[in-house]
């Protein structure tokens, strides 16, 4: 990537203009658009920009590095790709580049069941690269039940390490972006994991809510599954003790980037009482919002072991395909280890929640 | 309305958009404009957006609907439209097309005593509506008190169910748009139902408040009228209270959508001082700012039964006659479904307090 | 004023527009400028709205009116014309103007030291004028010890009934919109009643502040006069002891509307504190950023007897001479009496504390 | 300097305009440019603003003056010009032009490590002004050990009193305006003093950090150097402390401008907590942000014995040379000279911390 690095864009900003640019308007509303008016999805952003850091100098920084503990094993730095939709939408290079992408950065990656790309290739790209981090799968609510099964099932030959279930969007929300546009994916786009529940005839929401997984299901669910299981977003203490009582290895704290339910906190406001709640009985991992890797520095100074990365990963693969979103990774990469030095740690493991203070807002300077 | 949906703005700010192309400057300016520099109004709308929500996750949303109660009968849905002057001003369709709007999605209608068309045919379409929410009449304060007593006669024996008297203008505010362009409705315009109280030659603002209604003529009023009587522009608690002594069947929290007295606190932010205050004594509705079915969840966790809905469906009427009202209410009434489902609630019934927590202007972690 | 009220602007923002374009660049700088980055100006102006009134309905309004007491006498309305220097240069009704137009509208007036025009002519026009408010003389820091005695003596001959000492300004702050401009009153405006004290050699600022008022001086200057001392530009409570030490009639809470040393709090801000130290033992007036005629309710619910305007009798003065400045103060009034009324008192003397809270800032809505 | 002062910029601001007009976008984007979304160095220049002032009024002020003790030195004003990278690239004045500027102003001069001139010729063209204030020389974090022995030697030689070692940028930030132009110093410009240490193969950020300076080397400079030693960059009152053991002549309270790493707290909101900290076992100093005489008199309310000067300096320096410089300073002088006069200060001395209080964004009443 070394010769071309100095065309690429330089900076994540930079990336979401570019990927705008190389977007039609709908594929845009469609991957940046969010929930109501939006709020939430910039409160992610903004909260992290809130917590201040309160770095130490003249700390012994020798032999540093980023290696962090998730799920039992060593992985080379705390950084997922999220689980994102339609990624043939944004490039050609689709979930087959992410992946790559991710492996080439040393970061995970979760595929989306709604991906484009069929599961095991993307597994068989990537499964074998000495340095990857982890490789997952997302199942979403809102799926037939044997389609689950199914797709839980193909994961665990194909090399997937842990399955995902997505529990905060039962129904879709008013994304006003996409409805003013009427952004649909393309039809011609294969979804090949994902297969809808039958939607009932009462029952709110056009009775799609009558099959809508529920705790109860999440035993049925479990007894079926050979891979370990984490929810991605809950953003309530009382749902997160409720995991912890069926033995879930991990929560993602998201509130779905803001797409789906407007005005709700910030996940970087929600995470030091998640991170309390959970005690550490089991994994927690939270998106929304990172932009930056004084950002990621801040989130396990919170109580998380990982973050996931979402929105701009899309931007680096729809303005520069995979080679972008490899470059968007080396950024947050390059700024985590930076967070890092400059406050005084020499791991991650060093990090303390002293490192972090709420800060209050100041007006705008003149 | 299948066929024409697409056609119609997909959102509430489109609908202002829309309203605002549609209206002269001066509609515009009186139906959208508000007190003073209109920070109530505007602290209406903003307010909502800053009580967060709290989802739960994987509830049981089996056999949910938007049911409630309110005044001793079960309503499809806890929305109702506001009392608002002037409507034919604002689209030939004018008040009647407002009720068929409210009926057609099941929404409660109050009509103005300033109302452009006359109380019985505006009963008469909507009456016989097996779906139909709540038929009310607004009486105002101003008026002469002989015609208080006629209206409410009157629209006894039309069929509304009960009467809602406006407490919060004993004279109009300063409203700077209207004044600016001097923006009068028509005098072609009839109010058949208006008649004001003659000013005095001393006193305040010219006069005009020698005559105003005050809680001695409560009494007076509640014992010549025949039906319930809510009171509309309540804000202060110890206000609340006096009118539970007085036995009123309910109360609207309002600050006349800012159009009044400016500087108010915004509704969402005296909601649950006033409904603690009130204690179930009575039925409390609010308006003032609400934009969107996530703002109508919130009202009903901070303890109102049911909301009022103004400019908003003034928007719908204005650019699109009943079928844009219709449309604004439809929009509202699937975002509450959202909202519902997506915080996990199966009913109203089923929506606490704990589904709400303020959120600083990023200013206070959570 | 009745006939040409239509052609004159609608509200005080207005006003100053006008007046920005009837003046030279230098003119509105010099009268619209404040010190530094002009955020004690902004924040005077801010800080009124973030008081929120709680209104009460349905109180007995009849015979109200908006009298109050001050200095032991009772003045029909508590608006004063701030004193402000070189009117002349603002417009050619220049100080006469504006004594009538204070008191065509039943407000006091104070004439500023640097005033363009004689004390005399100013008094005579107005004195005998049945319903007009106070009429005091300002005295300013930094004038010649012997011209403040002149200038008190040939007050209280010309029948001023007061005078207002300014000793918030020893220099003049640093004001950028005026340096930039390089913008001086014109070298042939005539100040006849001021005569700046002699510079010293050594000393900050130039040697200025040799001579500078001390609380000394106060004894000194009480001893020569005869008519009741009031001190403007009292910001602290401690300040505010010391001078009831001294027997001074009354106080103006003023950072001389953001004109001499920035980043001071709002006086509205300042208020409640200077009430409560000075408990009632003198008179108590407030100026600085007040706008609407809410302003004028909260300042007497906060504390004050009465409120000074300065910038937006300017603004009239400039655009319309004198008939601009009573229309200015018109409308100041009809909002007081509106706000009196929509808050449920009857007069001045039913407002208390309990009708405003403070309110915290909200996001401005989308 | 007086017959040219008309023609010079009025304000800071102003001269902040004109550099950027005078530099290449490249040398603006290196000068003015700050680390991640520059939150921290607007924060900076916002947070002086928010403490707000609490003047006293009638004070006795003669005599007054702007000294103060620094190191057991009494110098003529708390004012000093940071330590710049550079300056070459800004104007032919460079270094020189700079120290010539602070000594005719009577303020203190740091020469940066990164200087493009040679300490020695600075040195004596201003070692000799009767008048001047301290003359420092910056050691910087991340230089060859031998070299900053070299370089102290050199220093203490040539007549500086003090050596400033910065701690806080052990590596660069991620400074993306600079990144996006590739704003690098152009290559003739020599650094005579700068010797970096070798990289290791191994560690963070490219193995940079293997060599960063530890607590450790503190003992192991301080042995081997004449000069008293103070710390650039300490933020944490831990670090503070830990200073104070190693007996350090004094500390700077310095974010770098924001050039480092972004998100932290203003140096205005970490001062009153660092100042507790050392309960004066060492002298303190403060930059960051301070751009009006009002935030040099805050810097003492809040602890500081003396006050940094950078960014101001330098659009000086690039827009009219050493002229520009000292006319900078010359403002910032003015300004402060009025801010204790108008605060009731006879000296530096009569400042309390009383005399400023935190104002909210107007979200809490004083």
């Amino acid at each position: 990537m070394g010769a071309d690095l100095k065309a690429l864009p330089a900076t994540l900003p930079d990336y979401a203009l570019r990927a705008q640019q190389s977007l039609s308007a709908e594929a845009w509303a469609y991957f940046d658009g969010g929930a109501g008016d939006e709020s939430t999805q910039q409160r992610n952003v903004a909260a992290w920009a809130r917590w201040g850091l309160r770095p130490r100098v003249l700390q012994d920084l020798r032999a540093g590095h980023t290696r962090v503990t998730l799920l039992g094993r060593e992985i080379p730095i705390p950084l997922i790709v999220a689980p994102m939709a339609y990624q043939a939408w944004a490039h050609a290079d689709a979930e087959r580049g992410m992946a790559m992408a991710a492996a080439s950065q040393q970061c995970g990656f979760v595929l989306s069941q709604h991906s484009t790309t069929p599961l095991q290739p993307v597994a068989s790209l990537i499964r074998k690269e000495p340095a990857r981090g982890p490789l997952w799968m997302q199942l979403a609510n809102g799926a037939d039940r044997a389609c689950l099964l199914e797709v839980a099932d193909q994961a665990a030959q194909a090399g997937y390490e842990a399955l995902v279930l997505s529990v905060d969007a039962p129904v879709q929300g008013s994304r006003d972006r996409v409805r003013r546009l009427g952004a649909h994916p393309p039809s011609q786009l294969m979804t090949p994991h994902w297969r809808p529940a039958a939607p009932a005839s009462t029952g709110l929401c056009g009775g799609t809510l009558e099959s809508a997984l529920r705790w109860d299901d999440l035993s049925w669910l479990q007894e079926r599954i050979r891979l370990p299981l984490l929810l991605k977003g809950i953003t309530h203490p009382l749902d997160a003790r409720q995991a912890v009582r069926l033995n879930v290895a991990g929560l993602v704290l998201s509130n779905h980037g803001g797409r789906v339910l407007d005005t709700q906190p910030a996940t970087a406001e929600c995470l030091p009482e998640l991170a309390e709640a959970l005690q550490g009985d089991a994994a927690l991992l939270v998106d929304g919002g990172i932009r930056r890797g004084t950002d990621v520095f801040k989130a396990l100074a919170l109580g998380a072991q990982a973050v996931l990365i979402g929105r701009p990963c899309l931007w680096g693969l729809a303005s520069h395909g995979a080679m972008g979103a490899a470059h968007v990774l080396r950024l947050l990469r390059d700024e985590f280890e930076m967070a890092l030095a400059l406050c005084g740690c020499r791991s991650p493991a060093d990090i303390r929640r002293e490192h972090v203070r709420w800060l209050g807002q100041l007006d705008e300077p003149s």
